[in-house]
């Protein structure tokens, strides 16, 4: 496996394996690995001949008052984490190479970016889309992988790469949660070992709101119960919860759609997100949408 | 020549030819073309396998009041005069194709947009990052080619290429003038005979404060006496005349830099810039320069 620091370096790698028609398969993260980063390396090895993994805390993404230095930085464990993954290359660029002085240009994805995360953490998406497309042109993959658990960041990126005919397949990628169902966060770290117990129960309140969406309940009640007992849970205290549209991130009270939560557990900001698919319950309608194709 | 509409025609043979190690030299115009855009597409042709020259009027780079619906569109001779410059495809984009339903990322370069054309033209270099990007996406260029007559955009583009990581060498060409002075635009058609006659004094004028400059003349003062000469100019109204530090576009009082001017001549807004090197007053400190080197 190589390690990659220089943005030349990386970009000629790319250049060359693209002369040579070689498949890049490319998953971007901020280290602090987890199952869930994984789980896309090992996505992308089955599906390209080279895979590229990048390790870059931007600081383009968090606001002022936000964990951008105290975020967890397990070099040596992600390097070794990437290497049983099957990475081709880790790219490792120096901030200072990524965002030298004068640095004044960004992208942003105007209206998916406001509601939800965007909303509370004002600049954050500019900055994800901002970086991902830097990352793009860097790494040239073929295809780019990105966990669902990001729901609103995986919409950003898709309409930056769509809007901008960057040439990137984006591959969204489904959630992987611990055994209790929380979902894998690199910020879990953070929580105590009290909080790692009440963690759990903000996913068993999404799924609970999901089963009653699917039984027909109607939306504004179920999300207003489900914000009541998130609420109620020991440490919780809920940013947003959210029914929407799943391509606007436009709030909606008509299923099918996808249900969007951040809520503090202590003093740490965890977001979820499930998608609400009613066809299960209504077999007619959805036997219908299956003659149609 | 080849004539490519769609967008996804592009990229396919674009990306042929990268993997084909071929290079490709670019021109985007918005049509209306003339001998400045042959000069580029001629250079392009000297220095690249394959010569692309794209003709789309951007919606996104004109402002409400502005000329987006009258500016001419003389398809025909467009396709005729690249073909004998020397140009293998012509790209003919839709804006319904570039700008779909939904469309909502854009480009922005943020200290480079503000002052000169920025300050008077909001959302235009906005409009023109973002369209240059999209079209580098699609053409995938090795060699960009740009005249010098805008000199801002150029300075746009060169920092949006640098700051994205964007694998195009963006090269700057000189500014092609009527024997006159006059510097080439499409503009220039809207043109009555009388403003045609007082257009060269704009040049005039802007030939003469860089005499001055040269004869270290102060800054304030030359630019007084211009402004005073060009709004004296039958038919002229200066918008703005500007002695900037050509990387920042800052200005200053301090040559060298670049003499930046837009002025009406009538209802027709046109833009003109000279670089102002003293190196041929202080031969010295010339010398000096070289002998670093």
């Amino acid at each position: 496996m190589k390690i990659v620091r220089g943005l030349a370096p990386m970009q000629r790698w790319a250049t060359q394996q693209t002369q040579n028609k070689k498949s890049i398969g490319f998953v971007p993260t901020m280290g602090a690995l987890h199952e869930g980063h994984l789980s896309l390396i090992r996505r992308a090895r089955g599906e390209n001949d080279f895979v590229v993994v990048s390790i870059f805390v931007n600081p383009a993404q968090f606001g002022p008052q936000e964990d951008f230095s105290r975020y967890p930085k397990p070099l040596q464990k992600d390097l070794s984490l990437c290497r049983r993954a099957g990475a081709d290359v880790v790219f490792f660029p120096k901030a200072e190479a990524l965002y030298p002085t004068g640095y004044q240009t960004w992208v942003t994805v105007e209206s998916l970016s406001k509601p939800l995360c965007g909303s509370f953490r004002p600049g954050h998406f500019r900055g994800v889309a901002t970086v991902v497309l830097k990352l793009f042109n860097l790494v040239k993959p073929t295809r780019a992988y990105f966990g669902e658990k990001d729901f609103q960041q995986v919409r950003v990126i898709q309409q930056m790469t769509s809007d901008l005919n960057v040439p990137v397949q984006v591959i969204p990628c489904p959630t992987v949660r611990e055994p209790s169902g929380l979902a894998l966060s690199s910020r879990n770290t953070y929580l105590s070992s009290k909080e790692r117990t009440a963690a759990p129960q903000v996913h068993e309140a999404l799924v609970s709101a999901r089963e009653s969406l699917k039984r027909g309940h109607p939306v504004p009640k179920v999300l207003k119960e489900t914000r009541t007992i998130l609420n109620k849970t020991p440490k919780s205290k809920i940013q947003y919860l959210e029914f929407v549209d799943p391509k606007t991130l436009v709030s909606t009270n008509t299923p099918p759609g996808r249900l969007m939560l951040a809520v503090y557990v202590g003093q740490t900001r965890l977001i979820d997100n499930l998608a609400v698919n009613t066809a299960k319950l209504s077999p007619d309608s959805s036997k219908r949408e299956r003659d149609k194709t």
